[in-house]
């Protein structure tokens, strides 16, 4: 039965980071969580860290639950689902996977019951996995994406989004084909972007010495390019058509500023790379910043800082003393270098009072 | 007359932010250095930082340095180096700019003296520009690039050379054609590719709540990309052939990940895909880590922390009471929650110590 408030009883198909995390933050607040999961050490585990109670069987589960999340990748959701029904564990099932239109055919394919499932993916993560790396507050301040099938039930919705919002994230309702648009637009293409940037600098003839040109700028663009290899490909390959779309735009448009660049015209015609360069700076200004309104610019304040310990604390306990909090920082080593250079973000009218408290206090610093 | 030591003596035409702080290193080693610019004010402001004393007008100024920086634009290289070389300010002349090849080709074209003339490219610079954003040790530690001409002595070479290493800098020597093909690859390309990323979450269509979903590999990819539009353009302009063939490289991979993904083909091949993200991979792994080795792997502890003023403080001192030295720190707060997650990378031996010390100091703390 479908309930307008949070459910009092959740059972966890699968105790991996995601799901570990939604047992510690659901258990929080005091709610009933069952824990299952194909691996029965993985649940143990989590059972241990305070996630919940495990179920070793589901065939034992029988209406053990108001909601059902199942945590595990896209292409193992759909049989996940038509199993735990089969077992009717639950009144709501929702589940957890990145992209959602495939496990959603696939779902539809095997005759599941898709008045009560509610597709859902918490854009939360971390570069760890399994039930020890699970975090209460995973989802705290995060989207957490709801995709109704035409199918689900209106009554069902409700259960799924105040469990999302009993996690502590913030709940977006739209249907699988925008959701798996809106993350190959945000997360998937971004990747495949960075590899193909890094993976020039591992082309034929490139020195050791191009190499030690690299700047910052090119250490972010290609940082995520790091990721697993077999990873990405099953997330790329379970969106793929929404992906294929993004990477051509953004191929054209590399190609497009190369031919405007290049000598086959009498003279270049840099207005086409201006013209990108500008809705690059309006694409990048659209991303919320770390505290969900749209990006606002803090002050940057610089201090170099020897690389021994302890220095960190005596500047950040000169900032505190002086009454400025820091939003964020960098710290920039000199290769073979024994000071680095800290950069320091705060809010613009806190800079001169910085400024002032860390010269007093000895430190080289500017804007 | 050529010199295998440091200069004594300093000529800097061009006081912007590399200029100054070329002039601000030397000073720093005992160097005279003579200032002049275009722009009296910034003249004269560098030389209230220190920087040097000012020579007006560079008729006044024969015989006055060992080596002259021109520290100036690509474009307006050619005519100050001819400019220079008319008044016989220096035995030996260098720039600055962050193109080579360009600059060469105007001064081969205007007649200059190419013997005396070593081109070079501090790999250094700021957000902010003008003389008050200049540091001395702006270079400690950057690689600074030196491009002799096939018409430029040998015996110039090491005054320039010991200017660099004077300034902190790790001088590397190649010719203006390798120069421009390295910074193409490791700093021009890399911003067109942010760039169309980033248009495209200003595509017509895209709505806000795609956006919700960006998670720190979008903004990461996206960073540079805000970048001045009029600036960016100048400089991939002025390196247009090859920044051109990077670009194309990278679309060609792009669209060939693309095509490997669409639906065309009977059964989408994730041959290329994976291919490509292990050249990224690959790539990725050759950008020198921050202490100018390899990138090394730290290990990161997550820790929570309350958005006040004085808890880094709290944080860091524990961490150095502890004995351990923090590598790198990043902060990530949730959106509309007084509370954030700081990351801070440790040698990975230094983990347990810095987990004891930040559990019994009473923080929730994990790997």
């Amino acid at each position: 039965m479908a309930t307008r408030t949070a459910p009092d009883r959740v059972l966890i198909v699968g105790t991996g980071l995601i799901g570990t995390s939604v047992a510690l933050a659901l258990r929080a607040r005091g709610v009933s969580v069952w824990l299952n999961d194909a691996d029965p050490g993985s649940a143990a585990l989590a059972a241990g860290l305070g996630a919940g109670t495990v179920v070793p069987d589901l065939r034992d589960a029988k209406g053990i639950a108001d909601v059902a999340v199942l945590a595990m990748p896209p292409d193992a959701v759909a049989e996940s689902l038509s199993l735990a029904q089969d077992r009717a564990v639950a009144d709501v099932y929702t589940d957890v996977a990145s992209v959602k239109t495939l496990p959603a055919e696939q779902a539809r394919a095997l005759g599941c019951d898709l008045r009560s499932y509610v597709p859902g993916h918490p854009l939360a993560g971390r570069e760890r996995h399994g039930p020890a790396a699970a975090r209460a507050d995973l989802f705290l301040g995060r989207t957490w994406a709801l995709c109704p099938l035409p199918e689900t039930s209106p009554d069902v919705v409700p259960a799924v989004s105040a469990l999302a919002e009993g996690c502590g994230a913030d709940v977006v309702v739209t249907d699988t084909g925008t959701h798996d648009r809106w993350v190959a637009l945000v997360s998937h293409t971004p990747h495949v972007v960075s590899a193909a940037m890094a993976a020039r600098l591992a082309a034929p003839g490139v020195s050791a010495d191009a190499l030690r040109l690299a700047g910052q700028g090119l250490r972010d663009v290609t940082r995520i390019a790091a990721g697993d290899t077999a990873l990405w490909t099953q997330i790329l390959s379970g969106n793929a058509v929404p992906v294929a779309e993004v990477l051509t735009a953004v191929a054209d448009d590399l190609l497009s500023a190369a031919r405007s660049l290049a000598p086959t015209a009498p003279e270049p015609d840099v207005s086409n790379m201006s013209d990108l360069l500008d809705r690059g700076r309006a694409g990048v200004a659209r991303i919320p910043g770390k505290r969900g309104d749209a990006a606002r610019s803090f002050a940057v304040v610089q201090v170099v800082i020897p690389d021994r310990p302890g220095e960190l604390a005596r500047l950040f306990g000169a900032a505190g003393d002086a009454g400025v909090n820091v939003e964020d920082v960098r710290i920039e080593h000199s290769p073979g270098h024994p000071t680095g250079v800290a950069e320091i973000s705060v809010r613009p009218d806190q800079t001169a009072v910085l400024l002032d408290a860390l010269t007093a206090g000895g430190w080289t610093a500017r804007r």
